[in-house]
């Protein structure tokens, strides 16, 4: 069995498992919060004068989630459909094991920092947070697609998730560090985390499957639907979680002119690297998403539309110097076989949104932010605000994020290394047949087929 | 005539007769209500002094309205384009029938529960509903997918949507049952009348067409475009007209638990009932769906994430097994043929909603619900409330749906027979070139030729 | 270098210069506005009693934003793939000359209505729209599709954008127009700029592209996406800047029937126009839309939902009837080549929509509006308010925005014509080869290459 592809009693086994378990655990720990709760929400309206339905944090949270629910199923997914005989395994699997990281997410963050009472307390921020870390989760798919069964992914889902938890509550709990669209906690960890993976998975014969490793003109135009939504709702991801009001506006604001100035800077490099001047497709679907990820810590600070572009155009410009000069040599030299280039959309811009936060909180004073500094910066009481000192533990904050990070994705790559997942060989990595029913491709012979002058014209006389 | 499929005139006759209808009596009976009059909702504000744009309707369920709409455009019309070659019929007529509805569907739940002093007032609220009942006859449509003119569909339209309203008003008005996210009013009532309408326009030499029944490798990417936004959704669907608060919130969070649970569940069984262990689109593509529909009743109830999940896991269960082991029955023994398996995704999905509905009501109390009781059960005031009449009529609210869908569908069925509408022939079915110009598919060879290196040098010297 | 339509030097330089520009402009004259910025925010809350962060324009105004945002980005960059060769450039191309737009309008309209102390502000306000002005230049891109290079469209964009912000100076602060939903400054402009640059580009050996100027099928497929989105989220576009409450939510309402009524017409008057009855995408991708472009200036008055359906019905037939027997005629008399015939979605039913508007206008009474009538009319204060004028300003606004789309076409249209662009040659229109690294289209062969059942059911043993 152990060299079989056959997912008949793996697949299903552990899906079963897992989802009885996750089942059990929702049943003994998860409960609805104050404003999901039929009684909870109501008693405290009625303890307030001026307390209304309105105010249900449902209205201000739930058109953000949405987005981020957007970027996690159609976002990724599709973005990863641009490998010729892949698309049913990046959209299904990217569909099963966000289906469960989400489930299992709900369970780590709650039980490392949604406690009350011993029980966990869920309403729409829950699920935001456990949509941001199904993200990192599908981040470091990314690196792997195509190598993996979905055995390998959901596995690898179980181990990323539980330590994105404990990175989390490291860094939002004991570093007080700022990061609300997730520059360290999703994207520097999810990169470096997969990175590590599919390094200890290094497979010295992938190039027999290579012919298969690439895109054709379709699959690059369902990629870019991925791309777009992602690029579209990019704002909506790094402001769902911070405080209401201003910071949530100008976190979008900010998130929106990186992007926007990332995309020129993406355009321009893609055509200047290639030598008849051509755009490629790669970096497109990928380097003009950097600029998102590069202001996912600064974005809800002081960072100003002029600061914003200016990191989005770095962003989209060492993306695509990644792609181009980067990639090749990590995998001649360093073995790492990263599918979708990860390295260069999450991994190098997700430590520059690090840099760039840790930097912009050094520079915060009470003149630019007046009464609004706490809410940015939550321990920003009289007295005790030291911008030096928290723009510091913000770098910190990073050194610990790359750390668990390379460490966690060591330890599961060995794991996943096990030769019991049905991973494929390498004759047959990047192929759908291995794991899914398909289809034939007969169109063009049944078009001519079916639709004959003569027979049409008979039909419609 | 009545032979030919040529839609020239009839239809165009039936599009502008209908329209011009819709027109006139929009005209003697359709009025803004007080939230989006003018003069209406200035004045309600100049009486109140707290009352504030901000308060208008539109805000709190115009987010919800979207998704919805999105749902019944793209989810339901590119659900539809696996077939190879009839894409643009799926998405095309779906697209036609939907606006369709949405005008009828208007006049006809006005005219039976939204008639204020012999007028319809329309907002926000209305527009949710009339999208709802949309997608009921969307559902049939999944049934009879690829054998029926747009004429029929148009006509089949016609019935369903006044048939539906009826059964709206009878279960929401005069049992007092609880459906927000329609169970029965949309899921149960449109699967049950689409399957005796396609019972009733049995076709047995269908097999004729059987080489053009089934999907291609990118037809399939396409429906998951619409399987995703379906998913994606669902938890607005199931929420977007319970009452503001903790109910709206509580049915989004219950949706997203089940559709979790759900999809975790479909590929498991997807997985086991292949021999070889393989996933099947079709499964992924509508049975990861079926948790949305299962939770349409007691979505809004006290159902606790757990109970959620647990109903999620098994409506996905069912709907596997019931595409893999029903679904040929149906068409063998009972002459049913089902193109998108509405059956297993909508029919005993839905049956299984309205059950848990009914149970969830039965078991509901004024210790778990607290002041919240009357805004989820609408009678529940101090004296009369009994949870287990008020779980019967839940149950009896399932019968008369069953029973109007039925009665419906078949008498729909048999009008749709007649010979006048122009539906292919059995050698034609699940073909677009019947109704479409279809282009030609010379993609490939094109390629090459026009792109040859030698004249692409030429130009980039 | 002049005849290459190489584009290593000319789009780098060009993204770069125009990206720094931008930044520099933005780093001089742009800051948060009062909703985004940290201090002036939370300083005028402490000011008052009952405001709250839930009053941030953020809530009321970014789910309206993120709507529009898809339209720009998926709605126009899919309505584009129909084209067979053309979908990288389609999508493409949309992204980075909207990426680009967004930020120069963001200055313009800045600078010419949204000044404050010398500084521009910015806010999800200004977001919205900078996506319309961009908007307006996509609009003219379809007429220009595939017979421009990218910096072509970069350049067209700069000008188009500039006089954009002008005519909206014009229109809506020293004319007084109202116009929401831009039928004229939208559509019409774009409409009409677009016309006049395709005029002065006129190549009259385009035929030697003709057999790529079509579509294939999954490109048609891929054009209804595009499709859909625009016509879902019209009503939150032509919603997004009215004034809050009543205003925006009769917007909404009047466009989704005005949309539902025209979908009916465009399949009608499709048919119709077809020797045998069958329908073209074309007319489905485009027409259907238009009912959208001509409620964009009477959407937001008492149009009435019966007034809407009308309007809606007319544009969907003019729409059609534009492509079937005016497009042709443009082409052979006037030398008007457009690709995606934006005359017929967006320049006639603009035209209709400014009429329209001026006519509801003309009709307005505080009998029909009361006390809402200021909010709708800025100007209708007592005593000085007169419809007729009123009306008579909306027609002469209609007047400008010809006049001023039409010169402006003019100019730029020359500008463009200068050998300098890499502009495609006549042979090689329509081509994304030219541009881009093209993938090759091997699937149908690779398929039965790698998946042959007996190495699947070794790997499966």
């Amino acid at each position: 069995l152990s060299n079989s592809t056959n997912m008949r009693l793996r697949l299903p086994l552990l899906c079963i498992i897992l989802e009885v378990i996750l089942i059990i655990l929702f049943g003994a720990l998860v409960e609805y919060n104050d404003d999901t709760h039929a009684k909870l929400w109501n008693a405290n309206k009625s303890h307030s004068a001026t307390r209304d339905d309105y105010e249900n944090e449902f209205y201000y949270r739930y058109p953000s989630f949405q987005d981020v629910h957007v970027m996690i199923f159609v976002g990724f997914g599709f973005l990863m459909t641009f490998l010729q005989r892949y698309g049913f395994s990046s959209v299904g699997f990217n569909f099963l094991i966000a289906a469960f990281s989400l489930q299992w997410a709900t369970l780590m963050q709650g039980f490392f920092h949604g406690m009350h009472h011993g029980k966990i307390h869920v309403g729409v921020t829950s699920m935001i947070n456990a949509d941001f870390c199904t993200g990192s989760v599908l981040i470091s798919f990314g690196a792997v697609l195509g190598k993996t069964s979905p055995v390998q992914l959901l596995v690898m889902a179980i181990f990323e998730v539980t330590l994105f938890a404990v990175n989390e509550f490291i860094l939002l709990s004991m570093l007080g560090a700022n990061d609300a669209g997730g520059s360290m906690t999703i994207h520097t960890f999810g990169a470096y985390f997969g990175l590590m993976v599919t390094r200890v998975l290094y497979r010295p014969n992938l190039d027999k499957s290579k012919h298969r490793n690439s895109s054709v003109y379709h699959s690059d135009l369902f990629a870019m639907i991925g791309t777009i939504y992602l690029w579209m709702f990019w704002p909506s991801f790094n402001s769902a979680i911070t405080n209401y009001g201003d910071p949530q506006h100008r976190t979008a604001l900010n998130t929106y002119y990186s992007l926007a100035a990332c995309t020129l800077a993406t355009f321009a490099f893609s055509a200047l690297v290639n030598p008849e001047g051509k755009l490629d497709m790669v970096h497109i679907q990928n380097a003009a998403l950097a600029g998102g990820v590069a202001v996912g810590t600064a974005g809800e600070m002081m960072l100003t539309p002029f600061g914003s572009m200016i990191v989005g155009f770095l962003a989209g410009t060492i993306s695509v110097l990644g792609y181009k000069y980067l990639t090749p040599v990590l995998e001649s030299k360093l073995k790492i076989q990263d599918t979708c280039g990860i390295h260069n959309l999450h991994g190098m811009p997700g430590v520059l949104g690090a840099v760039v936060g840790a930097v912009t909180s050094a520079l915060a004073s009470p003149g630019v932010y007046g009464d609004g500094l706490q809410r940015v910066f939550a321990d920003a009481e009289t007295g005790k605000w030291n911008p030096q000192s928290r723009g510091g533990f913000q770098a910190i904050s990073l050194a610990v994020t790359l750390g668990m990070a390379l460490f966690g994705g060591l330890v599961t790559g060995f794991i996943l290394k096990l030769p019991i997942y049905g991973a494929p060989p390498d004759t047959h990595c990047f192929e759908d047949g291995l794991y899914w029913e398909v289809p034939g491709e007969e169109e063009g012979h049944e078009l001519n087929e079916v639709a004959t002058p003569n027979e049409m014209e008979k039909l419609n006389s």
